[in-house]
């Protein structure tokens, strides 16, 4: 009785599921602290302190109705020009509030920029290994994911197969930087050339190609590692950002998009991104997290508990003789699996209780995927288990 | 650049985004307090002060990382029972947490429906005058809005023109009551004989056909009308629900969905709602607001102010020769224009500094509705300009 696109995505779905009920399976027989869940991406660092002071500050001094009624469905203005200010500032780019929409998480976001740009059979290019969840908001709009094989030296985009594979019908390339699940920053030579071969093939094809850079681990970045700003780079740039994990808010689903002036056909796209976050149902972003997020756009999570589990996971791991990328950014760390097939690796890593996520799943087989978004302890508890799993495979 | 179905919304949003203007126009000219905004459905009464009691509540006893972070996508379990609890307490129904499903507001949850449900062409049977935003969420999954002509008499749905136009591929009807635009409450009797005719079809096409009931107006109910728990009239419904008026809440985006064991394929659809809500990017309902809403379950807004405006603007315009249905439920009321074109009517209202909507949006043209979810003494002022205008039309 449901659609015939999400029975597909119900059979799908069970495989991870089994992998969740799994978890709580072992949980149930060794105990919650004898499991070593590295498989999913939910901050275990504190919201910073300044997020409550703010929620405490809007509701004690706000107008009730004000702080949870309906505004403008962009957002408010206020909050979306302290946004493009705190940008500027940072990035001496030169946004106002109509450049800012606040979004239902940054995955609210996609969906808004997805359902206002494609047509059905649009292409839109990723970069493997990419964030799996592009492939179902490409789907909703009826486009279609074309992937670009990973390059498995750093993991930076390979642009030569990119290049290869633009075509007229390309209409979107979404990138991702902090990568999940790499954690490498894509660099600013890597930028430049993409940008480059993206204005060649917009004058070839005689087509706009929208540069979609989406950016929820950017304040995540280690060893004051720069993250460029795409939209200096390139002109079609939109970008998609979050406070999920700068703030540790997931659960509040609060994020904007930036749609820079200088984008082809801007006025259209500022007036249908703002439709489509209506009609998609999400109407606004939550409204009292609009005001609170205003009030925290200096404040961040203590990232030094992500790098302390960094260096313990990255140096375990590679004196055991696992060859990883040193990741750069988010919490997550890319390993090649010590075998080749991934998927077996992660049930033979079940047998010793620890939960990971194969590489398949990200369109890059052969490694696995760590969030060491964890307390330390595990990752401490955890090293042995992966030392033996490697001895035992030698 | 943005794709043909946006284009098309793009084009004629210019109208409403006209109507908007002009009444930011005239506020400029003639002052605010002169203009007599009944365009919007935005909550004019506060929210009930237990929901700031339970944000304190929730903030200063909580764990942060808990309040703030990832639950399943089907909201917090200790939520859903909660509301499976209240739900049971007052309409003697049976249902688990298993039967909820957290939604970004109403409009979140029916997309999740909606997309959960629809094949491209299938058909969505509504009746006029019905809440314009449904044709936009069956068209984002490409099925087709079938509506059914107003009965003008009472305003309860034509169920002769309903049964007439029930077909193979029906899938699913969407009703809301208390209504928008009419403010009518469907009665039991209309719903004993909509579900009698929908178990007929059902039977006689061989076919499942789900009864969708929106219900973001369930508690706004005067004289202590009685609301019908479609569940317990046809089996195959499925409840959209939304504190957004019952709380004065509508920035917060949170509701639910109902799910009952008892609607075909129930396992599958629960599953893929579980899964849209997801990849829709909502990913899940607005996790502070989940465990506020759950302490504020028996609150419920000030609706004696919206009574007292109600009488007002009922009594008004009946005593100036208005044909107006009066309103059972809800903050709209629905009133047949002196001249048979609505669009006109607006316009010369507008020359009063009147803003209404015409019924044409809602698929009933020769009327308008009047949102009377404003200030008291705005109504008391603009009953000289509503008199003043019919007479002109004499």
């Amino acid at each position: 009785m449901i659609s015939i696109k999400m029975q597909e995505q119900v059979k799908n779905s069970s495989v991870i599921r089994a992998m969740f009920e799994e978890g709580k399976r072992l949980a149930g027989i060794h105990g919650v602290e004898n499991v070593y869940d590295f498989s999913l991406g939910n901050p275990n660092v504190e919201p910073p302190k300044e997020v409550k002071t703010a929620i405490l500050e809007v509701i004690n001094t706000g107008n009730a109705r004000g702080i949870h009624g309906y505004m403008n469905n962009s957002g408010y203005e206020d909050v979306r020009a302290a946004i493009a200010e705190s940008i500027n500032d940072k990035f001496a780019t030169a946004f106002t509030h109509n450049n800012i929409l606040m979004t239902v998480g940054a995955a609210g976001g996609l969906n808004v920029i997805f359902k206002t740009l494609l047509n059905p059979k649009d292409e839109v290019i990723t970069f493997a290994p990419f964030f799996g969840e592009y492939k179902n908001y490409v789907s909703n709009y009826d486009g279609e994911l074309v992937i670009i094989s990973p390059n498995t030296i750093n993991f930076q985009p390979n642009l030569e197969e990119f290049k290869e594979k633009i075509t007229p019908k390309t209409k979107a390339v979404i990138i991702n930087s902090p990568n999940n699940p790499t954690g490498v920053i894509y660099s600013k030579e890597t930028i430049i050339k993409l940008s480059e071969i993206l204005r060649e093939k917009q004058t070839a094809f005689g087509i706009d190609i929208y540069l979609i850079s989406d950016e929820p681990y950017r304040e995540l970045a280690y060893d004051n590692a720069e993250v460029p700003y795409l939209s200096k780079y390139y002109e079609n740039t939109i970008i998609g950002y979050s406070f999920s994990k700068s703030l540790s808010l997931p659960g509040e689903r609060i994020g904007y998009l930036v749609i820079p002036d200088q984008v082809a056909d801007y006025e259209n796209i500022i007036s249908a991104a703002n439709i489509a976050n209506r009609i998609l149902g999400f109407v606004n972003a939550p409204s009292l997290f609009q005001h609170v997020v205003a009030k925290c756009l200096n404040a961040k999570v203590d990232i030094d508990t992500y790098n302390r589990n960094r260096e313990l996971l990255y140096q375990g791991l590679s004196s055991y003789g696992y060859q990883c990328i040193k990741p750069e950014g988010a919490f997550y760390m890319f390993v090649k699996t010590p075998i080749e097939n991934d998927v077996e690796f992660c049930n033979l890593a079940k047998k010793k209780n620890i939960l990971l996520v194969p590489g398949t799943v990200f369109g890059c087989p052969g490694y696995v995927r760590i969030a060491y978004c964890i307390a330390y302890y595990k990752i401490q508890k955890a090293l042995p288990h992966f030392k033996a799993l490697i001895e035992e495979l030698k």
